[in-house]
């Protein structure tokens, strides 16, 4: 098993994203790897290195570190483990600072340490939207960005929240019940908001373990109430052509970044 | 303004990532970003480059553009514009492939187009976990993984619901009521979880701030009392010896990051 490291000054969130990233181009290798973040000190380089030393002698294997450090001494301590180093922001630097013309100032602690507090309080803002617009809690949907529409367990609520804690994007979601599936129509509430609406379907066979998890043995978790109900859900978006894509095979992050670029929502990640 | 662009086959979440994080360390510079994810095709590469023309035009500046770009004519398409073209992936993949002795087998789509049912489903449960021990609703933490204790609107409920969507963690919180801040000893449902404890503070102006926005001119939002709350609050944590640290000038991501870190949690962003 090849030792892979993501060390950072900082809270290693790009560092372990790009890493991440980069790895899953190499599919079959395996690896296991650990997330340093916060050296952010020549101590704390040492201690790391010391780390990285002793799983490359269980390993057997060289080490990968992925390294977004400032400090170039603490960069080089970790070097001195004969480990492979990734720099992940050095490569981009210089390009950027010719076509730029300014002198780019690393700080320690990087990107994720910045608070912008109107993005802040935008996030903080839309995710208590969400939570007090889940799940048909309150219909009032006037300041909602978007409302997800699916039946109970399709993946409305964590799509929902993920978009507002990561993009501070407001967004409701609706849940389909037995009586809305009934009808050919839009249930009445979501109406005055046909524009910000996106609906969310899944697999019945997968719907029908969620549901055995949280339910055992109930009418709600049979088979055969799960394809009735999602068999209804998908009819009802096409009646009424609503965009809709399914779960059952998707990242909450590609879920909502399909979401977001299908209604025109153009939030930034941070 | 310079343009921007972070350009991706599938969500953009690595290539805006990063490129967020380069730039970050050019203070100063006024950019004006904009993501384009899901270009899978040659027909949407061709578009991406019409609108990265058309925005260097109105800047009158050269567009820099991060990409992930598995497809070389796609990216080539993308190069013919002029931009600064930034391949977020490539400069990694060589020194890999000759370190892990494979060549690499890039994927449209990328890495957050695979979904780990195990995986997916922790990050779902620890949501639900978290939407249901969430401000006092539930007292029952032996599953939980850790419990966040504050004051109201310090902080605990989105850094809960970040942790569990981002690494799966079960986390709960505990809101610490005036009654609480009374005494000089932990709430009694927090006795037997010790271990998993870890405090959330936040500067008093900055609270009452927030107060104020939820509820107007209550005497919850008065200045006085967010005073007198925090100051029990912290004298709680020093008296007990809880870790701590307060939310005002830090961004989710690094609470997040620091709480798992301190209390040893070795999860996982993906």
């Amino acid at each position: 098993m090849r030792p892979v490291f993501y060390v950072s000054d900082g809270t290693g969130i790009t560092t372990e994203t790009i890493g991440h990233s980069v790895l899953a181009q190499f599919q079959g290798v395996q690896y296991h790897a650990h997330r340093i973040p916060f050296v952010d000190s020549r101590e704390k380089a040492r201690q790391t290195a010391d780390i990285i030393r002793q799983h490359q002698e269980q390993a057997g294997h060289r080490a990968v570190v992925f390294t977004s450090l400032v400090d170039a001494e603490a960069h080089e301590l970790l070097a001195e483990t004969g480990a492979l180093m990734m720099d992940v922001l050095t490569p981009f630097a210089s390009p950027l600072e010719l076509e730029l013309g300014v002198v780019r100032k690393p700080r320690v602690g990087g990107a994720h340490a910045m608070v912008d507090y109107k993005a802040y309080e935008d996030r903080i803002n839309a995710t208590h939207f969400s939570l007090t617009h889940d799940d048909g809690k309150d219909f009032d949907y006037n300041e909602a960005d978007l409302i997800l529409v699916g039946v109970s367990r399709s993946g409305k609520t964590p799509t929902c929240l993920y978009m507002a804690i990561h993009y501070g994007v407001k967004a409701a979601n609706y849940p389909l019940t037995p009586d809305d599936l009934e009808g050919e129509s839009l249930p009445k509430a979501l109406l005055p908001h046909r524009s910000k609406l996106f609906g969310l379907t899944i697999d019945p066979g997968r719907l029908q373990q969620i549901r055995q998890e949280r339910r055992p043995n109930s009418r709600y978790a049979t088979l055969e109430q799960c394809r009735r109900e999602v068999a209804a859900a998908e009819a009802l978006f096409r009646t009424v052509n609503l965009p809709h894509l399914s779960t059952t095979h998707t990242s909450i992050e590609e879920i909502a970044s399909k979401i977001l670029a299908q209604l025109g929502i153009d939030k930034h990640l941070f």
